[in-house]
């Protein structure tokens, strides 16, 4: 009973997402959402992500979080672009992930006419946002350097819907003895398609790649 | 009619927790609910832990995962003690988190009349496994120098319900810039009776005084 309510849930949430998309199809917003464990450095990639592209394109962020905007007054101070602050504690039971619903109810924030880029930072967890289509073009994880070498293998499902991996903290690589060729492997028996761009949030090592990434997908 | 679910089905959790609490009890078997993000260490803690208590006392592991048994094998090599496997993918719909009902199960592969200590490893998240009381006598948390000092603003539960965090990594805490004053401000913000012990599974600096407490707390 429990598992068909958990299918009754996600056949609700694919249908808000499916209008979300088509909401975002017709304005021609280009949605990324960006995942990944608590600490991966989502905030940081997105801080040099407005920096860079702010000006050449118009962005819009929607954030994620159980409680508080800390993440939402970073990006704010990085540039006067709109920040849509979601809690999930406030509204949402404390979900530890965004679904379809909370994103319908958070595009009312984002003026899509005049967007060109949304990125939706989700809630820290490797588990749960991998499960709920909200909508967007693109699942970007971002994964650590920090975090061990055998994530893929743990939260198959996240490393498993993603399209691009931001392999992020590259500056330390060295200092935690990070076994890139294991985590790669690791990486794409799980997912052999799994397109990986390694970079760092704090050098700016690997950021002008997934700007080239993004250019190129949010072209089209 | 959501929120009404969820409080039955956390209702339902606080009865079954109660009967495991009871059964720990019966047989003077501490248990320790291990939580933390992603990659913050719980295993490698575990593996110091265990090398260095193995053969005082009598352990047992109950280990959490969505797959794999990744962890249950690193940790049978360090000892040939019980541990248990659960994998939330296989039986209980990939949930990101371990629930009373899991370790019930679970109990049922542990020897509790000749256990004194089991360590129960989550599922690595920073959110759901907090709200989730599944019997033991201390919830310990594991947070890393890598993960922002940010993290118990944003997972105020989790650092609220924690008995014990042991803040892990320090040996790489200067390399990351890690601000050790904000995150323990930040930290008794949310919880001002949080005790914090600085560890580093890698170096093995403050594992001492983690045991001393387990001793102070298993000895009771």
């Amino acid at each position: 009973m429990i598992i068909e309510d958990v299918r009754n849930i996600l056949s609700a949430n694919d249908r808000i997402a499916a209008a979300n998309r088509e909401r975002f199809m017709r304005w021609g917003s280009y949605v990324v959402n960006m995942m990944s464990a608590p600490g991966a450095g989502k905030t940081t990639i997105l801080e040099r992500t407005i920096e860079r592209l702010n000006g050449r394109c118009r962005l819009a962020v929607i954030e994620g979080d159980v409680r508080g905007s800390y993440d939402r007054d970073r990006l704010r101070s990085v540039a006067d672009i709109p920040v849509v602050q979601i809690n999930t504690e406030v509204a949402y039971g404390g979900e530890c992930h965004l679904d379809a619903l909370m994103i319908a109810n958070a595009i009312g924030g984002v003026e899509l006419p005049v967007t060109d880029l949304v990125f939706i930072e989700n809630v820290g967890n490797l588990v749960c946002p991998a499960e709920f289509d909200v909508g967007e073009d693109s699942k970007v994880m971002v994964a650590s350097v920090t975090e061990g070498e055998d994530k893929p293998l743990k939260y198959p499902l996240m490393y498993s819907v993603s399209d691009l991996l931001l392999l992020n903290k590259m500056d330390i690589a060295a200092a935690v003895g990070f076994d890139r060729e294991l985590f790669l492997r690791n990486c794409h028996s799980v997912n052999p398609a799994l397109l990986v761009i390694e970079v760092s949030a704090r050098s700016g090592e690997g950021i002008p790649d997934w700007l080239a990434w993004l250019d190129g997908k949010s072209a089209r």
